[in-house]
């Protein structure tokens, strides 16, 4: 299990939302209140949207939360839209390339949960990627399979179409292999433009989720900052802030459902998965 | 704040004791029961007796818990006389040279707890190591200038009297500073022949201590494991094993004490901490 | 590319093969004479045989001339039967998961060389790996592919059918996707009796190799180290020692051939690759 | 031994020097051509001023031609004025701490070169550094002394004079002790508004070091990149690009002797190192 967050909105400095925060994500790195594990110290990354061609990644196996170089670049680098991912491993190697976020062209992903089952299930779930993505596989977890699948099954044109076949594919083999609930799930993409996330598990029970309505919440949360802009949106996989705060802010994603940002916009629909025939 | 073991006995293998018990150390890096922190996270380290002239040195910066070098070596060391010890830095730098034990020739030194208020004292504490010793000094904790401080102090002529002249000095040069309560520790010392353990605080109120009395009692906790000799003992910061048999096995090292353990035979007296005039 | 060492006989120490003989393995990592590549400085492995059920393994990513860890266990670690290796990455990450040795049981497996053009053949190799293996991948080299797919084709029944069975399907791939020489290696595989070697290129220009003939050789190069049992066999990729001694104690291993040694008796036979149908 | 590079000018992409050079400063890590080692992979660091109050740093462990995180980071980010370093160790540990550049305040400094018999002087060195700087000596290196000695001999009100007086208490320190020729130096300095540089030894015989004279001089040499502003001048302790065009662009810093530049002028003064009393 692991924790993330994803921000979409004008460029704030990544420490506003990574270290500042009352309980902020590295925080949750040490202890995390509501997740499956309390430590999530198996590595960590962010990506972020500069003014490069692609987004930038920096990634660690160490525990976030006492990595010098990623105080110093928080401090120093600014965005308009970003994600970061603190790791507690399901069992697969504490690598670099098992970090989250995984990147692909100018997408970026992560991810929260586990495909149950993984190593009965994955050589199935690897033969359906697209063999021109496969050379890209450099991991060797169950996340990065997810990614690719759901670019095999057309995340670029349409992102909840992609998630949705990837889902109903996991669920299809994983019930072919005996797998009673095959997929829990939190996830967050992005293209620089548009933040997508999505909550969803088999057994209807999935991860939680949450984004902040609007900037007004925003700062009436973070009483000291002034620099988030009107529309600047979040989505946390735990409330930042102190606990009483965090109910007033917070909206829960519903089960099964996606939440699209996009210039301040926040949509939320509900996921219909299924198979790619 | 940290968690260590320290063994003297018959050969093991190291697993025995870092791994295979119920709340072992290796469980304790992620979630201690008793310490000021939780996660012990910030590196670790085994030192053993083996067949060379020195004791071997095994450390690394990252988490115990997930280190797979760690898991195999200690399934194939073997050791009559070892200590481990998982890190929780109280400021300073994760770094090899940071973690313990530390070694100088046939002795190693592990310590839980703090120099109170470090870094207005250090330079005095550095000054006061011997000359000789000094370029050896290659990290930046409080515990590696404990460790000079009670070389200095003569600890290898005589063990007891070294760290009483260190808790000493370090008590006299922070109350110059005007530190209340200068010093935090439990320590374990080896040499291959005898282990010392001690537990101080300038407070009377120090760091948790336990060593297993006999092997009657270790057999007992261990109902599956035939290795242990019967001069098998151990010193633990936080008791192995169950709650409820926890209270049957490990003995409480009372306050301000010296445990000596040699040939099975254990050994509590009273420290009489003075600084070296 | 790579350099390794390979060793079967009385139990040394390994630093007398890893640290002590000139240009040795670790001065090798630093600046290799016959290599691809000067610096292997990518990563390192050891795997030995001691006491347990399974060989032991000691993995690092980065460099080994600056590894204190190694320098330590060297000292400490005695086994009959080890391989070593350092490594110059041809394109894959540097992670844990990619260093070598690997291991399956009680087999051992090193590679020096490349699979060329692996990212266009890549996923045919893998498809072809034994189903009942394919969770056990846990890296992105080619080497590791060429483990998986000797102990798809019979390796831990017939070591050298098994390599042979790997060498003629990986030439068979590569050819069906216009690669004009696909396979260059040496390799050293053990299961704690017999130490098999390989040499073996496409292209009949393979990467040097060479073994030590009779302790009587091993003897008058190491003039200082009477460790040495009479049975004492190395494989090497690269000659340790002076470049003058080198050419009186390492004999070349012909081109395609395979190299056996069993309890000091050293065999060498050419070998016959093909495509297992 | 090391090497480095230190830029001012327009802003750049940190890749424009870093990676995309001819024998570019990460080419150099794997192979340098005029330095005491070849190899200099025992760490790296880079040091920038982008929009924060104090400038960003970015340190690893690992061999900088591996680093994937510096690729992306170098790719984002752009900068004014910074400095790189890639480290050989003359024996001290690999650790962030011990990696260049060291930063204090608005203030970074690189180092490449050595103390002599440094273990031997330590003391005597660490003595004279401001109690006040004491606390913030976190590595185990001469540079880091060198620096906080600087820093001690009034660096920040003329940092001339801070590195003059530096020199030459080292040079009084290791004759005292016995030490012929005590210091060999090659130090970028910067405070963010001018770049500093100085090459000196004790036996007037310095490590390499030069500066580009003109922006035409860059142009001509990097002709596929036209980011570079009028006022850009870099300063490398071994020239960047190929052999053949270094001749033409690149300009020898005279033995003894501090480069100043700001706002695109270039300054060349005679040292005179002197001991404060």
């Amino acid at each position: 299990m692991c924790r993330w967050i994803a921000y979409s909105g004008g460029p704030v400095y990544l420490e506003e939302l990574l270290f500042k925060p009352k309980h902020s994500l590295i925080d949750q790195s040490l202890a995390a209140r509501s997740g499956e594990t309390t430590t999530n110290g198996d590595g960590f990354g962010v990506g972020w949207y500069g003014t490069g061609a692609t987004p930038g990644l920096y990634k660690g196996t160490q525990p976030a939360w006492s990595d010098e170089n990623l105080l110093d670049l928080a401090s120093q680098i600014k965005s308009p839209m970003f994600m970061a991912h603190i790791r507690a491993t399901t069992g697969t190697a504490i690598q670099r390339t098992n970090c989250h976020p995984f990147r692909h062209g100018c997408w970026l992903f992560q991810h929260n949960g586990v495909i149950y089952d993984f190593q009965r299930v994955k050589r199935d779930l690897v033969l359906a990627i697209s063999p021109r993505l496969f050379p890209e596989i450099s991991g060797s977890t169950d996340s990065e399979i997810m990614f690719f699948l759901a670019l095999t099954f057309g995340l670029q044109d349409d992102p909840i179409a992609g998630v949705e076949g990837m889902i109903g594919f996991i669920e299809d083999v994983g019930r072919r292999h005996g797998v009673a609930r095959p997929l829990q799930m939190t996830l967050a993409i992005m293209d620089g433009q548009t933040l997508y996330a999505f909550r969803y598990s088999s057994e209807g029970k999935s991860r939680t989720l949450f984004y902040s309505e609007s900037i007004a919440a925003l700062r009436q949360y973070f009483p000291d900052v002034h620099t988030f802009s009107d529309d600047a949106r979040a989505v946390v996989s735990e409330p930042l802030g102190t606990v009483e705060n965090a109910k007033r802010v917070w909206i829960e994603v519903p089960e099964s459902s996606a939440v699209v940002v996009a210039a301040g916009a926040v949509n939320v629909t509900a996921l219909r998965p299924r198979a790619p025939i």
